[in-house]
């Protein structure tokens, strides 16, 4: 059992969404790593000039997966509006973030294609909770 | 000059909406200030059960406000999409959070009305910049 | 394979310390969420006030955990001594955290135990990375 | 009086050092502020690739002066280890970071020139507050 699993089990109060949660928390926090990472390894590539977009979208994905990711961990008092906003925000950022990656993927960046699968596990782990949470 | 206007004033490229601009990431940047800082002055309050949506709601506007000042902080390679999903997330964070500090501002709180006055400011400055991008 | 290490295996430059760069990368992300989700159950509590120091805790431990995390996923130009910075103020936030979640799993509180597990585990991994870049 | 101002004499507890504690709030929010515009604009220069040093170290700058400037807004059950530990990384990240900018701003970047500003100004305030946790 992962670790977000078990804080949700152990959360005092009854939580939303139980799998589309912990999937969702899990996606977010993946996708800021990767974003986060992506943006380094395309910074040390041979001609980062060509990959400027790329490393901006990764920067402003990795921002909202981390913000998303720390709404999404949190139960009490929930606010659906907030959270809400907050996954469609991360959703729009991920599928713009996966399409650039995907276009380098397609030139061989290995980093770029797990960034883009990153996003994508992201981009339908938020849509699907923001599901669950309009229900 | 703040050091936020200096930077705009700096960059290598044509920026958006200079003084919406400015107002934004100061706006951004105080309010994500402001609502971390409350959060932790309504834990320290005699009795913290009674402010517990309060501090929920500071959490959750205080990650917001800083990933949008982040992103609001970079002009290269802007994609208007991404900045304008984190302006809506962060301007209704801002509008729920503020109308739960003005609540308690109204009972003497302080600190709450210090922190929804910053909440009102960064929506409006959201809504501004927006407003400037979409047209 | 992790997100974390196919991000690591495609970095387009030598990379420090591959196994305990990656232990170490994906304990900070899973202790910035678990705390972030005690902070969050503890508010939870019939008696939150109780569990202030270690409401206070996580949320310190969790901003140091988020930002070694992403310092950790870069190795462009990688700088020894704000990495090792880094490395040190996550550890002594995770110590001090991971005890004070101790004492409140010693009385049943289940999120404090697993959140305490989590800190336990960043504590050494940090410390690990850390012995690796002084070799 | 700005918002930290506000919130320090806002707070229901006792709180540490008034002036070094505005002063380090403040600069540490305007040091992730500049690191984090740098980094952008040294990616929207003619030649990024120049500036790939700068740039890494503006971007965990800004995480550790993120990460310190929410640790040093929070007074309530105040840890005086973790907070010592979170000023000596900003601390030393700033130092470097401020170094860095330093000699590009030797070469007409302005940006650079800002963000070295914020840096020195961030690293003192760092130690200048540690100097008083530790009195």
């Amino acid at each position: 059992m992962s670790f977000a699993q078990a804080m949700i089990q152990s959360h005092p109060q009854p939580v939303i969404g139980n799998d589309a949660l912990a999937a969702c928390i899990r996606a977010c926090v993946d996708c800021a790593q990767a974003c986060t990472a992506c943006a380094d390894a395309c910074l040390g590539e041979q001609d980062p000039k060509m990959l400027v977009r790329c490393i901006r979208l990764d920067l402003d994905c990795a921002d909202l997966c981390d913000a998303t990711g720390r709404i999404v961990s949190r139960q009490t008092a929930l606010e659906p509006q907030v959270v809400t906003a907050a996954l469609q925000a991360c959703a729009t950022a991920c599928r713009l973030c996966g399409d650039e990656c995907e276009l380098h993927a397609q030139h061989g960046m290995e980093h770029c294609r797990v960034c883009a699968e990153a996003c994508r596990q992201c981009e339908q782990a938020c849509n699907a909770l923001q599901g669950q949470l309009a229900a």
